[in-house]
């Protein structure tokens, strides 16, 4: 039998009109999709895909205990991914997809790195949350030889200090319990006025405001910071 | 008269299959298509856009000069922005369409920046070539808490070391004729191994080859590099 193929799908920010054309036809034509999915509550990258999944599509939700430990969450990867292998001996294509891009900090990687030598596997790249939400802030995230970081939040204060010292656009990801230290960090850098805070980027829930707008002990959810410090001056 | 809305529409990295649904949608329905091109050869973010440009629409193309003064540029930008400007006064919605994504590295700020005062824009974020090229090496670009940069290759060859050193994953982009001093510098810190050469990303000419094989001499066109130095092992 011809094994399926695994395709890496990226799905773009939120909105469902931001897939690709290429997402969208394979949505419509794989029989298995394949998505992460928390412990309670719906999948990210199912709720951008529903439109497009067709009602007898076969689902296979890899549940990512909310553990910090390492353990828990391989055990989950190992078990969905011995089920998404099934259907791939079985002949079946498998999409896994993934809100934003399935190379970029996702959660496709654990799946792609124990399936890479079995399996053909193709990588369809997605809109990325970066610059989704330079878009919702309505000013460019980077030109010319601007340098540009992506720093993920739980990365400890001195290092994000050091970093962002020597940017020009920095995105700050993965915020969430994060955001007063994040917070203190850009207040003694002095750069409170030069950040963004965006959620729900390109979802009707979307709103970029500026740091020094969030109240002391306010929690903004589902996150992504922005740092401009290159020059406004696009003549 | 109401005037028209300008779109800052991005069209992801190359392969015309991977624009979104949503740029698919203004593009078959925006009465005015602006794009940027050379002084000679097409216009890549037009090449892209062919297969769903109807054939009555009005097109505008900003001309780049090749100068490396920035007036030329300035003048050029100008010219097209007064067109683009007309148009959206007698009520016509604009499409300035980029490859890749408008915010990131394009030419579309610039006219952002002109006309950002005067007339409604929105964003319609695309697929950058920041991960279509990871995707093309097969390798994931960051995840759990790696530092991510996108470092202009014209920028000195100090920066570039100095920021390489501190990253687990690097995007050279722009590197063009500035290919041989980068690699300089990649030797120098002992990174060739861990370094990717990506040509046109996600078209029918896609090539992914680690630097090694480069041989001297040899100038790869259309490139963006990847220097991998954040660890392999997703378990």
């Amino acid at each position: 039998m011809i094994k399926g193929i695994l395709y890496g799908l990226g799905l773009g920010p939120g909105n469902p009109e931001l897939i690709t054309v290429k997402a969208w036809r394979l949505l419509s034509t794989v029989e298995v999709i394949a998505y992460p999915k928390p412990p309670t509550g719906e999948s990210f990258a199912r709720k951008i895909a529903a439109p497009f999944i067709p009602d007898d599509a076969t689902e296979v939700a890899l549940i990512i205990p909310m553990a910090s430990e390492r353990a828990p969450a391989q055990q989950a990867y190992d078990s969905a991914v011995k089920t998404i292998a099934d259907h791939l001996e079985n002949g079946k294509d498998v999409a896994f997809i993934s809100n934003g891009d399935p190379f970029l900090y996702s959660t496709f990687m654990y799946v792609h790195e124990r399936l890479k030598q079995r399996f053909e596997i193709e990588i369809v790249p997605g809109v990325t949350s970066l610059t989704a939400a330079a878009a919702a802030t309505r000013r460019p995230l980077a030109a010319r030889n601007d340098i540009l970081k992506v720093l993920p939040a739980p990365l400890d204060s001195d290092t994000l200090k050091a970093q962002i010292a020597t940017a020009d656009s920095v995105i700050i990801n993965k915020v969430g319990k994060h955001f007063n230290r994040v917070r203190v960090v850009i207040e003694e850098l002095g750069l409170v006025e030069n950040t963004q805070i965006v959620e729900n980027a390109t979802t009707e829930y979307e709103v970029a405001r500026p740091l020094s707008q969030i109240k002391d002990g306010e929690q903004p959810y589902f996150t992504t910071m922005i740092i401009y410090k290159g020059s406004e001056n696009w003549t």
